[in-house]
This record gives C-alpha cells, sequence and structure tokens, in this order.
C-alpha cells in the first residue's frame, strides 16, 4: 500500500489486511505502555486544507503511538493563504521530509493529484476530500462493525447496513457504500429523493425513501450527519420534518434486529438526525467508532510507513 | 487525586504533597537532561475553549517533560464551532485514548461536569473555568510564596497575603483564598467596592478599599490583572484613577515589611495595575511564578497519572 | 554561537563552519532513522508574530530531528493579543525553560531586543525580523549555492550571484548580500528604482535596472518574491509589466551560463516573478533550498545548544 486515496483502491485481501493490522496494534497499544516504536524518526504531516480537529487529531494520536513526529500544517494563515498552489506546498512537505502526508481538503480529487503528479515520494492518506471520499473512516467504520458483528474476524459478508441520510453530499457514504461492497455487505441507503446522487441507481445499493421500512433487518444503522449550512439551500425543508421522516428515535431502533448496531461518524447533531437517548444507547457504537479510528489509522500509517507487501 | 477541579478539594496535606512532589520534579529537572521519563506513552490533552497560549505552553512543557505525548484541541474551527456538545468532545477524547484532560472553558463547572458526567475515564484538571477557579495557579502562587518565605517546606501558616484588584471577576482570586486558608495563610482583599463579589464577608478574609492601609504587614501582595474590556462596564471610573488608588508603584512597595514579595498572574498591564519598576524590582517574583507554574503542573499530572496516593 | 541575529555576526570561518555541520548532520539523517539525539531534552520555542507556515515548520522538523521539544506560541490570540509586551512573554519563555528561541517578528531588531535586553539566557534565533534579516534563509542559500557550485566544500569564493526584485523590502535580499560578501562572492542587484534602498551603492554590490544584463554571467540568479500588497502603492507599474520587465521566462533563464541555478525563497508566484517552467527546471533548485533549510537549521541549533566553540 503506497498511498491511501480511495476504497476503491482496496481488494477484499487488503481491506481485511488492514483491519487484522489494527486489531493487532490495538492489542499492543492496550497491553504495553501506549506507545509503539517501528515510526521512530519517521515524519507525518498533517495537511489540513479544511479545518477538523477529530480528524487531525484522531491522525496526530495514531502517528504519535506509532513514535512518529507528527507536523501540522494548517492551510489558514500560511503561504497557501497568500495563494501558494497545492504543487508547492508538496515540493515544501517534501523537501522537509515528509514521509507522509494525510490531506484533508475542500476539492475532490486533490489527493490523487498529490499522490501521482510526481511532486512527493512520500505516502499520501486521503483524509477526506470534497464530497468524494474518506476512506480512513469507511475503515473504522468497517472495523467497528466487524468488531461487533462478526465477532472481529474476516470481512463483512452477508452484514446488511443501512445508511441514512445526505449521500448526495457525503464521503463518508461514498466511502462506505464502496469499501461495504469489497467487503460483501449489503447497502441500503436511505434518504429524501433531493440528497441522492444522480445515478444512485448504478451503485448496487438498495435506494429507499422511508426509513421505517429500512430498519427490521439492518444489522447496522449509519446515521449521516446533517450538514446545517445545506438547510437554506432548500434540500430539504425544515429540520422538524427531516427529523420527523430520517431521524433515528427510539421507537424506530426498536424495530432493528437482535444485536444490531448504530452508528454515526460525528460530530453529531443530538436531536436531528440521531436522538440523544440513541446516541447514548446500549446499541450506539458511535464512540467505539472514534477508538477504532485511532487504531485504523495507526494500521495505515504502519502499512505504508513499514514497508509491507501491500500493492496500492 | 483523580482530579483536580477546585482548590476546596485539596487537604492540608494534600496540597502540601503537590508542593513537595513540584519541589522534587524541578531538582531532577535540573539535574538530569530536562526530561523525565514517568508519563512515556501516556497522552494529555489541552481542550482550550478560550485561548491561554500561556496556560496552554506551561502545561504542554510539563506534560513534555514527564515524557507524556501532548495534543491540542482548541476549539476555534473545529467541531466544537459547528456546535458539538461538551458531552461529544468528551467522547470522543475518550475514545481516543487521552489518559489527562486539562480544560479551560468560559463556564463556571464544566470542569466538573466533565470530570464527573461518566463521559471520560482519564484525569480532568481545571486550567480557568469562567469565574469559578483555576487551581493551578494558586498552587504556583503557593509554591512561589513557600519558596521565598517559608525555605520551601511545609505550610504557609501564619503567612499574611494581600491580594488587590477585580476580585469579583478573578478565578485566580477565587482559588486563591481558598488554598491559602486550607494552607494556613492569612488573606486580605483589596478592591473598590463595586469588583468585590457579593457575600465576600462570608470568605473569611479581611476586606478594605485601601490599599495604603493594607501594605505595611503583608508578605505577599498579590496584584490582579485589570480586565480592560470590563472598564467600560462602570465597574471603575478610569484607567488614571483605578491605578492612582490600587496600583502597586514604588512608594506603596516600599511600605511592605522587609522580605516581603510582590505577585502577579500575568500577562501584567504595566502602568496599570502595577508600575514598571515594581514588577522589575527584587521584590518582585512574577518570572518565579511562571517557572513554578511548570513544576506545579508537572506535580499534578505526575500525581494524577502515575498512580500515588492521594484522594480526589 | 550564542544567538543567530544578523549574517553580520559570522566570519567567513563561522560561517563555513555552519555550512559543514549542515552537511554533516543532513549526512546522519539520511544514512539513521531520520532522528539524532543531540537536543534531547531541550526545548525550542518557535515565537511566531507573523505567519509563516513554512519557516516555523522548517525549525520544527529541524528540531525535532535533533530530538529537542518544540513548543509552538503564534502571537495571535495570545497574550501578546491583549497587550503583553516582548518582554513579558520573553520572561515567560524563559521561566518556562526554554532553551531556544525562534522569532519571527514584524519590526525590525525585535530579535536583537530579545536577545540583548536581559530578559532571557536562552539562545536567540532570527527567523525574519521586518525588513531587517532572515539569516537562516541566507544560510540555506549559500548552502544551496555551495553544494551545486562549488562540490559542497569550502566558501563562495568568486561566485558571480545576481539578485532580482524587491531588494528594498526584502529581509533575504539583505541577508543574502552580507553573507555572501562575506564568503567571497560577488553580488549583483537588479531592480526597478523604486525598489531599491537608498544608501545601496554603499553595500558594495553591483547594481542594475536591466536584468537582461546581468545573466549571461550569473552563477546564480535568485529571484525574490513580489509582495502582491505592494503593488498598490505605486512601488510598480502593473503586475504583467513587472514580469516583462523583472520576471525570470525560459528565454532569459538560457542565457545563464552553464552550470548556473536558479533560487527563489518561496512562496512563489508563479507567472510573476518566475514562469512555471523555469520554477520546474534542470536549473532550478527551489526545492533542494527547503531541504536544506531544514539542515541548516538543525546546523544553527546544535551549534547553539550543543555547546560549541564559535563566537556570536
Amino acid at each position: 500500500m503506497k498511498h491511501l486515496l480511495s476504497t476503491a483502491d482496496l481488494t477484499r485481501d487488503q481491506a481485511v489486511n488492514v483491519l487484522d493490522t489494527a486489531k493487532q496494534l490495538a492489542a499492543a497499544t492496550t497491553q504495553g505502555l501506549g506507545k509503539l516504536p517501528p515510526l521512530r524518526g519517521r515524519t507525518v504531516v498533517n495537511l489540513f486544507y479544511e479545518d477538523s480537529t477529530r480528524t487531525r487529531i484522531s491522525f496526530e494520536a495514531a502517528a504519535k503511538r506509532l513514535s512518529a513526529d507528527v507536523i501540522n500544517f494548517s492551510a489558514k494563515g500560511s503561504s497557501v493563504s497568500k495563494g501558494e498552489s497545492l504543487k508547492d506546498t508538496a515540493l515544501t512537505l517534501e523537501a522537509m521530509g515528509a514521509d507522509a502526508v494525510v490531506i484533508r481538503h475542500p476539492s475532490s480529487g486533490a489527493p490523487h493529484r498529490l499522490a501521482h503528479a510526481g511532486w512527493i515520494s512520500g505516502a499520501v492518506v486521503n483524509a477526506g476530500d470534497g464530497t468524494h471520499e474518506h476512506p480512513t473512516q469507511a475503515l473504522l467504520d468497517a472495523y467497528t462493525m466487524r468488531q461487533n458483528l462478526r465477532d472481529g474476524e474476516g470481512d463483512l459478508e452477508g452484514v446488511k447496513v443501512t445508511i441514512v441520510g445526505d449521500v448526495l453530499h457525503s464521503r463518508v457514504a461514498r466511502s462506505n457504500v464502496i469499501l461495504l461492497q469489497t467487503l460483501g455487505a449489503e447497502v441500503t441507503l436511505v434518504a429524501p429523493p433531493t440528497l441522492l446522487p444522480i445515478g444512485v441507481d448504478t451503485w448496487g445499493c438498495e435506494v429507499s425513501y422511508n426509513l421505517d421500512e429500512c430498519l427490521e433487518e439492518a444489522d447496522a444503522v449509519m446515521m449521516l450527519r446533517v450538514q446545517r449550512e445545506r438547510m437554506n439551500a432548500s434540500f430539504f425543508p425544515t429540520t422538524h420534518e427531516y427529523s420527523n421522516r430520517y431521524g433515528l428515535n427510539v421507537a424506530r431502533m426498536n424495530r432493528m434486529p437482535a444485536g444490531g448496531i448504530v452508528m454515526h461518524p460525528g460530530p453529531m447533531n443530538r436531536g436531528m438526525e440521531i436522538s440523544a437517548d440513541v446516541a447514548d444507547s446500549k446499541r450506539s457504537v458511535i464512540v467505539e467508532q472514534v477508538a477504532n479510528g485511532v487504531s485504523v489509522r495507526m494500521a495505515v500509517l504502519y502499512l505504508m510507513l513499514g514497508g509491507t507487501e501491500m500493492g496500492e
């Protein structure tokens, strides 16, 4: 694995290997003193063109637990804000010896360009690009499902996942759909018609406008974050109506099968797409997702920088 | 010591133990290479909802000297600014494996809630909450007094401390009054009537509106910072008049007893609550306070994370 | 070397020693695991009163490769923005145990004041002060010239360097002129008359208004960044005209002698002072400059904190 740009780059074996590695690293971290040596002397740069403290500190914690040095490069207030191109920023990071660049960017495709334009020799991890992908989020979600639904082993063959909300703008949904299918899961997308992308019928998922019909068989229900800034853009009528039709409350949650889990990539709008009691219920694995995020990101950095046999 | 939320949580023995530990750690740091191993592999998160570079880097330096990893989480530009609740931020930090969370928050009581709501298992240190408390500031002040007035041993029995300025809004004053009384010191508060809290007569301190009357016996005079933003709010007439009546100048300082010290939590308004020559005089221990801040914060983190016998 | 405030402080032997040390450290870093032990337990503070992510992370990478702890202190949103003086910030950093302070400041002379006012005992590195100096930039430029033009050995005796652009406001130009002359190089300055400082005739350089006349013999051409914010200030007519007369394009570059190199301190305005194809050409050593920046800053920190025999 040279880069991690899209979940589409991963075969089922590669994806399972990431999850297995994450599991081993999580165990090693818990048993030991919290810090492992494999990336000592390596430098990981967090190159963030959008604010995302949660994702940034998850990667930072992952890199530091592997003993890497971490340099945070926020585009705000930097040469980037004076108009420096991605190319020149990349050449700078390369020259400074970055072994891996973790990039969050508002433009879909920026990580791909960073990885393949010949500017840098280090590894590139896509930490979210526009409405395109967020592969480590999908990996941590798969890890969480595997832990809860498959005893932490193998793939997700036959697992039924319902993803609910703004699929149109969600890189989390996009990455999840691809990876879940690679791992053998069956995905149902639920959203108002205005929040589904054109061509969603070619994604290989079930599609529904009705959440109530899609809960009885869902091993996992993944609620997407409502972007409040999209509300005025007439994608949906009112917060209240959205919550009524597409929010997950206890009554709805109770129709899920025994052992079914509730997921959310965070940060949540409690009372909007998910009610507070659902978020805090026994079915909720939302906090686990965050913890697994660190393990999965450790695995990705370890596999990319530790020198193993995965192709890109 | 599980958390450090308020100086009121500390018995005299516990407080003296913090000061003794700080003294030992300061000595060990000076003798060695500047870095001690006890918190290797532990993660300290600085969760700052208000800007405070001074306090943040003091905790950062303290944690790093004990070999902990430090992650800075500024609420600005983070999921917090998108409306994430303290609860969800806390669950995130917990999931990421934070061993200690150092929190600065504009709301009084936020650290208490963080520590006791069941969201996190790690230690919580209050780094200043609203107008409530700032316990590590009080500890470093006590440490500084003990070094200068009690040969660095024991408690502060019988030490006379005069605290001057905006007691009403000052978490520094509040924490100091409590801790100083626990350690046996006698406190006099000096302020204009508008800057004294209702019920100050129950605090067990002397109260005066007249600085000139409160200097002859003061072993330590602690000047509080004037918040310029409060000046328009009619708490006091003019800068000039405030300075005239409540500022510490050389003439006033010279009325202090031999060996008496001048303190300020910083940052100072030179020429306002304290004149430049007083700030730089031999009696001033203001720079020492900053240095002692690192030692005291090392002690707090060490006692909380190092597994010793103090109760909360 | 106690401080590094100005290139004028360096004798030829001292400057060559910095370059030799940088070369050794670069080799040691490449051979080993990327991390060297000499500054373990030492604390380097990046005190930045202006945004400069590139310079900040270069110093941060340099310090971390030598195993120092790094604390970033941005003046924005700190006590500084509440009016704290440089003096009190300095006293704070001193008290916190800063072994070195790397300062970027909008006022010429601020680093000198920080070093010599008696506020701190640690080393001070000028990382750019107003229009005055940026000595580590000049050192990395000299290092880059020496690598490309002198086989990485000795000084720059007889090397011909043409510096082009806004000399008037450029601390990079100022530091380069001094250091290049110390090292024996011959410098030509090229700029429109409005962008040359009064008294430039005393600098000991050739001065020209005509770029085309100054290329045939240039071993190195150093293009300065156009500060777009200066354009409205009538220092020069239009972007287009500036680019036409003082921009480096391929036609001009081709008139340089064989082996001649093109330099730029970054960030570039591609298409303005330098064309994209020149920036990416074989003659361009701009990316090398960035890499050498880390090595040179390692050398400076090492020589200042590692305890060697150079005087200030």
